[in-house]
């Protein structure tokens, strides 16, 4: 049945190369249910959920009419309309926030709601499509994922995680280089995001390809055992000089404790997970105090989320389609669903946009496979390799402007 | 006149993005002495001086031949012969490894001796020359200047500067987005390069043009003053809640301490320079400490000196001229000479390649001139900004393989 109205958009969570391509996808899309009669207005709400209830918001077909500015904004890093951190409690703690979410979609006339977000965002579309259904309002809520983490339930893998994982595979390849011109014994320790899944850590191994890749890798799916390490890294340093760490920042030890605690705050973030900035200099110690020779550690840091200029065009593609393919669903009648990419295995690398209800997906996190992982826990199976090559595959054709990528403020 | 035989190149120091594009040039200039019947064999020595001492040397023109892979070479990262860190003692100190030096540059019959570095390889290069002369050997003996510190005396840049630099200031500028999109007062603080002169840093200021850019940038030039630091920091966040700040790794108190000193162990490299990685940590705990609100630093480490995948054109066209040039000067007659890049100001950018004594350059530094800074010592005026733009013009078109930028293996 169609439902006409009003839609709205926003960007929430950490950000990501592709956030921002998704959102042209939902413009795209927009427009195109605008041809239709469908939707009238595309609104964008500034910081998520958070600037929704102050009602700032900005028209997106005016900002983007005749779509100009469409490929820049696909290749600009980070939340174009700004992102938040809040995740929305249950109505029954929390009713006035609901309340008045209610009255603001109400007054705009909005039916459509389109979240791109992570885990904790898609909390809030199940939440919100639930709210709505129980209050008689028609809404249409489709949560949009994205994260560099890839560690969504439901998706073959998450758009924003393949321009990332390029960009820690090239970056990683090229500190192999580096550390490669000198001949006496040094580990380089390389410390890459990733609290619960190792995805994006696991894509340091595609440097290999062709090349020479890390020499181990840890994740947090398996136990870090500091004996284990130290003798791992004797054990390549036996066979060349320059050796190259990829660990994640969640990686902990065999009592649960993160490896990168030790030199931290205990500080929390606003969702209360633990906050990490460590691992890598935890492990840096680790080699300087029981191997001794030279040792750096290199924390990736906020670069390898929001490195547009090394984007996957395979990403940033399927992100422009999964947020086409949600004004599409939402169109068509679904609601409380995340979008998903769905991988056709066999043959050419092959993908198609689907969805699935959301709950079972909100909250839960998808580590990486055990086949993936070498049985002595420090290093990428071929298979994991064979999952991981097509989602860097490619490059965007960047404007550049004085010299730099170029970029969209909206 | 003409001195007929073989020649020699080595890589030497820390790497760059450009230092392989200059032993292309290099190579290119040596094929063209081929030619005219002036060179036979163009060496390469593996790490160095070190490499060299130790007749581990391997035929370039065997490995180029045809010239296939110079264009692959130029956009390889690090330096593909290897490098040392070694510095030569004059020759009253250590007489032995001249001796074996002119005994292998006989052995071989180098007429040519090619040596690309920083500071410390000038030096090397300076001492060579004038022990060949004393030694009655004629050796032509030229330096080609590679450093992302562009802190080298009598040349307007130098090669490797221009790509650090774009990689530099696109990375601010994409983090500028990241940290953009919350709304609460964040102070982000990326720690770059830079022991004495703060060229590096300086260029952060280039994500500015068209865009917005760094909020504060420290440079060594100046002393760094914490009570002013804080004020800089609180007075910018009474107009926006996201700042970013750009320092020097080589920044100082008014007491010649090293910021960064005090979280370090007082290690120092192997050229007794202070080992320097804690400026920005020590700056984050400033603002936790003195202002309170939410602050992350990071480190650009290692990869800011490799970032083949962003170099700029520019650089790499320059790096390849410079290399070229040195082949001719020596043909030329000219030996114990740095090659150096002149610019002509005035209308478009140009330059050309010309070269200086030696003498008088190795061991000296070209930090930041004063009316690049500006009153406050917190930013780069627009004079700054006109001297580095051109630098980072322009991007190589880069050969992709399994996703990741294609690099050469010597």
């Amino acid at each position: 049945m169609l439902l006409h109205g009003n839609a709205v958009v926003g960007q929430s969570g950490g950000p990501t190369a592709a956030i921002n391509a998704t959102l042209s996808g939902v413009i795209k899309g927009a427009f195109k249910a605008k041809e239709e009669g469908i939707i009238n207005t595309l609104y964008g709400m500034r910081n998520g959920i958070e600037g929704f209830l102050k009602e700032n918001l900005v028209d997106l077909f005016e900002t983007f009419k005749n779509k100009d500015g469409l490929s820049t904004l696909e290749a600009t890093p980070a939340a174009a309309l700004g992102s938040c951190r809040r995740k929305l409690k249950s109505h029954e703690e929390d009713s006035e926030t609901y309340a008045r979410i209610l009255d603001i979609l109400k007054k705009y006339d909005i039916r459509y709601f389109f979240y791109i977000g992570g885990n904790d965002s898609m909390d809030t579309v199940l939440k919100l499509s639930r709210y709505a259904a129980s209050h008689d309002y028609e809404l249409r809520v489709v949560g949009v994922p994205k994260t560099i983490d890839n560690d969504l339930m439901a998706t073959d893998h998450t758009p924003g995680f393949g321009s990332a994982a390029k960009f820690v595979a090239t970056t990683v390849k090229e500190i192999i280089r580096d550390i490669n011109v000198y001949t006496m014994d040094a580990v380089t320790i390389v410390e890459i995001m990733g609290r619960d899944a190792g995805w994006l850590t696991a894509s340091a191994s595609l440097a290999s390809l062709g090349d020479v890749g890390p020499d181990l890798i840890y994740l947090p799916e398996r136990v870090f055992d500091e004996e284990r390490f130290v003798n791992d890294v004797k054990e390549r340093l036996s066979h060349h000089p320059a050796i190259l760490v990829a660990v994640s920042e969640g990686v902990r030890f065999a009592n649960g404790e993160y490896v990168g605690a030790g030199t931290q705050s205990g500080a929390v973030d606003v969702f209360g997970h633990k906050y990490l900035a460590g691992t890598g200099k935890v492990l840096e110690s680790i080699v300087k105090n029981r191997i001794g020779c030279k040792v750096r550690a290199v924390e990736l840091s906020l670069t390898q989320r929001c490195a547009s200029h090394m984007a996957s065009l395979t990403d940033i593609n399927e992100s422009v389609k999964v947020g086409m393919g949600a004004v599409k669903a939402a169109v068509d009648g679904k609601t409380g669903v995340m979008m998903t990419i769905e991988r056709v295995w066999g043959g050419e690398y092959e993908t198609t946009v689907g969805c699935a209800d959301i709950a079972g997906i909100a909250n839960a996190i998808k580590t990486v496979p055990a086949e993936y992982i070498n049985a002595e826990g420090n290093g990428i199976t071929d298979e994991g390799i064979e999952y991981l090559k097509p989602l860097i595959m490619g490059e965007l054709t960047l404007e550049y402007e004085n010299g730099l990528p170029k970029h969209i403020v909206i």
